[in-house]
């Protein structure tokens, strides 16, 4: 059988559970679930109803045995926050994050910080090492644009994600980055996965391009198996027949992860089209069909970007935007905004 | 040059319009397009800034060719509405189209229909015809069905929609329904669309499995180059590589066909995602991203029904539906919903 | 028990079964199965068995029961031949099929034709009635274009294969060819493979774009079920992401059917991959994989050709390509070639 | 201008053109490309006209300007030879690569290398880092694998493939293995890419599940751009709707790479069908097409492989496959056969 602690069970209520287990002379071996202890005791289930554990103070339920998959839902209330230096992501307030495609320069960051900042973004994206289809493509300022991102942090307070693409990167990358990205054509990237498991960073995962639900969750799961399970699933397009939009935007993933998952899930509606005129739609149906948050690429001159200004929203339009969520996030139950 | 009457202008305002360019001796062509009358005038631009055609009663602007496409969208104004019975679809107002899968017997579609009307919706869909699979599957109980379905309007006084399979077929439904639905699997079946297209009935054209916006859209010209341009369209998931939902819900198309066309767009999210549970998120997202209405699988004994109950909602769970809705609709800008 | 004749009885062998079962006071059913007799008896497996009746002359088998699919393999012999004209399809023999998209005049397709007999091709193919995504497209001569195939077929004694796009075609069409095509967008529409199920004439399936293979044998069962087993299935290419080719030749599609049905399978590489320089290596990839035969576009002057002139091989490149497929096949087992 | 000297040029004809080029006070850079060595020169093309130098020894031909692309072909004749010990993959002999999906024990491997040794392969395959879509499923033995593969090399001569999956192990598998093989899950993993074109070992490089030819031609850019162009291309399937093979393998990739690159393609239809009785088919099928080689995946228990078993072939059947493979290359033009 095994214990489940409640998630506000506090330090003094785990371990006079285990100081009980202790006198009964169960053998148990306590770990990690999320953010709930369990203890998976040695022992039928008429012994632990015989002691009335469900009653000990911190003692969520019991459940049979225990749950194979790290990120598969193993009971219905089970959902995890992540959380991103001020930000908590997954417990019901809506995350923005925003940011441009790729770091350019110090005053570019800077100025999109502040705007989005303004407008109620929670957080800044920045791409500092660019996975690019061709090798003689503009492929990121590295480190340099890690640290234009922390003084962008440090003028405007908002927690920075970035992606790595290389394990080589991730002791690099975790020292300047609050949340770090594996992107989609490194969804299967095991090393990767792995090396970032190891870290104690949140971690946002997006969906390989032609990724089934399973094999997404599956690519969480290497994350969860090296002990980090602070990971925050962001749907960014299938590929499909379809060519009028850059990929296929899978909406239904968002309910079909929820009901799999306890990971928190966002939307990137701007990789998903490729055009910044549908991002706003796309936001707005993010929102509502219940994902936790949205990542949008911001660039105060869109025409002028190194990549992706075709999808970019200028500062004007994000913060049109983000009226609009707004008030839809007001007439959805059980909903509020981060950031304002 | 072709001159553009506005929608609004009235029988003598087009007649003077037209009897003074008999005056002038211009060689015209009088045609329409959707709900407003061209003038295709052989006459250059400055002919017609010389006498002031815009200041005329009744015209809207001028143009320099006829658009080719009837259902591209020629100027940005440009929007169709398509009037069923009572209703009217595209005009901002948010239409709910709900009902079984299959007209299984009287008694199953009197009690659906006035559930559904009893929740907020504003039409009544329910299959005459179905085209299945394979030949041995329930393949509708024909005009028979049409009688249950006429029945039930006569009792709600809900217009009711219909899918026609058949070229032979159209001549009979015409009769009994308000609306004319060409399904997925018939979005290329020329035939049927040239017989849609002559008749003076509104056509429900749902998107190929695997079609393009473009092909799609040429689907509606066939229609419409027969002189019925009052089309809605339909989105309803496209086949892709994902095996969580029947087809892949394609919500992007809603703002893409906006941009391209005139022509409303609403969304069935029982046949595109397959799984009564994800209706509910997918309708509110629809009705975000800025779909003209929904279409929507009702059935008050899913377990029982003949075809599609696993997609179909309880009334209990349509009217949950309709509520969130109708909360939702209120919070985005100029939208109201079209049945309380 | 079912008892299954040989395809080889004859009528004598038949009628003295029957009478056999008559005298044994058997109630049965006699029906015909591609082009096998078969006698469904109420019957023990037991009382056949003491009947022997595998010994009688002109029996072939027992089976448990009747084959619910009339298009599966019900056992690993089972296989359809499908006469056209002189030519014979599935027996082993390669035929290929070849001609201009569409018939254009008299003289291109007299000269295609005696072209492409020259270089061995078995049947020539021709559209008369072109389905074709937009409305204001060549549609294809229609009649005219009829008479024109059967004037190249008095020219040449090839028989004539060509499209039918619509129900009310079949009743004119059946007049002039030898095979009737239901084309990849109407693979679904089942009130056309209804009406050419009605027909006495062969029947060439092209699989529909986004078809599974489920869905085209459940296409042909709506063929079959109407009394008509005389059909050629025809891979053509499905959509998929890729956009390299204009479709994704799909040829593991043939192996896989040929473990699923009886019924014979070729391959059109020419709109599998819409340029005219692939169509050699795939039509050498079909006959390899096993494929029973090939339909190719041929095209006397492919830069002046109304439709699809690029995937249009000229008359030199057919004779080059079917040099070198007499080669192949004569490599591959139990393969001859048909015409020659 | 760009002096492009012959593949068959030796050192001194290369060392006198360099000589001459000195002496003519030209400003030139040399480069390789491939296999062939070039001199760009800062000359108008009359000046090398003057020189005469196509007449030169061992100078192929002038060319504009230097390729941008270094997979790209860029003159008809270019195609490259990669050679992995004693075979050479690219020069029209069919290579036929064969083996284990993963390495599971000693006697498993040099049982199978011996049994594919002698039905004619040209090299062993053999997993020691398995990419696995769950980090719970078997992920290879690792190095222990490695010594196995090199053990079986020594008993039969046969070169060793064999897949990273990370940029920390290339440095060990390098000591091991005659050729590196990138799967198609890091087929975008770019630092792995960068890794093994630091190498000096050929590379095997699977198209990615859903790669368009331009992404798989980039990725091979990614590696040429490190400086080893000793790259095969390895066409695996597709990931498309299609349910009845495991992936939807794309032959009509290899005629089309063949058009737009110089490098060496060979087909996995091992992967692309899962299905072992779908790979003799497509075996044949891809010889037909043109590839350069297969790479196939056998085990002596099918039944009992630790991954991929449906998909294996025993060695029964790869010898049958072998003999059919080998009657097809020489009704082929221009084809033999590598190793017999």
């Amino acid at each position: 059988m095994v214990l489940v602690m409640s998630i506000q069970a506090n330090n003094t209520e785990i371990e006079a559970v285990q100081q009980r287990l202790n006198e009964g002379q169960l053998a148990y071996q306590r770990s990690k679930r999320g953010e709930r202890v369990l203890f998976e005791i040695d022992a039928e289930s008429a012994t632990l109803t015989a002691l009335d554990v469900t009653s000990w103070s911190g003692v969520e339920r019991t459940i049979a045995e225990m749950p194979r998959s790290l990120v598969g839902r193993a009971f219905p209330e089970e959902h995890t926050t992540v959380t991103v230096g001020p930000v908590v992501i997954g417990d019901g307030k809506f995350v923005v994050i925003a940011g441009p495609c790729a770091v350019e320069n110090h005053q570019q960051v800077l100025e999109i910080a502040q705007a989005i900042k303004e407008s109620g973004a929670a957080m800044l994206r920045g791409g500092a090492y660019k996975p690019r289809t061709s090798p003689y493509s503009f492929q990121g300022l590295g480190e340099e644009a890690l640290r234009y991102l922390v003084e962008a942090r440090q003028a405007t307070g908002l927690p920075i994600v970035t992606e790595v693409v290389a394990v080589e990167q991730v002791h690099r990358v975790v020292q300047y980055a609050d949340m770090l990205q594996v992107g989609a054509r490194n969804m299967q990237n095991y090393a990767l996965l792995q090396a970032v498991g190891e870290q104690r960073k949140p971690v946002l995962l997006k969906r390989g391009m032609s990724a089934t639900i399973s094999e997404w969750l599956n690519a969480a799961e290497y994350i969860a198996a090296k002990g980090n399970s602070q990971i925050v699933l962001c749907e960014r397009g299938i590929r499909t027949f379809s060519e009028s939009t850059r990929n296929t935007l899978d909406l239904s993933a968002i309910p079909v992860i929820k009901a799999r998952s306890h990971l928190p899930i966002i939307v990137d509606p701007s990789h998903a089209s490729g055009h910044w005129h549908l991002v706003e739609p796309l936001s707005l149906a993010a929102a509502a069909v219940g994902a936790d948050g949205l990542m949008i690429e911001v660039h105060n001159h869109p025409e002028q970007a190194l990549s992706d200004g075709a999808q970019s929203l200028t500062p004007y339009n994000f913060t049109i935007l983000m009226q609009k969520l707004e008030r839809l996030l007001q007439a959805l139950p059980s909903r509020g905004h981060d950031c304002d």
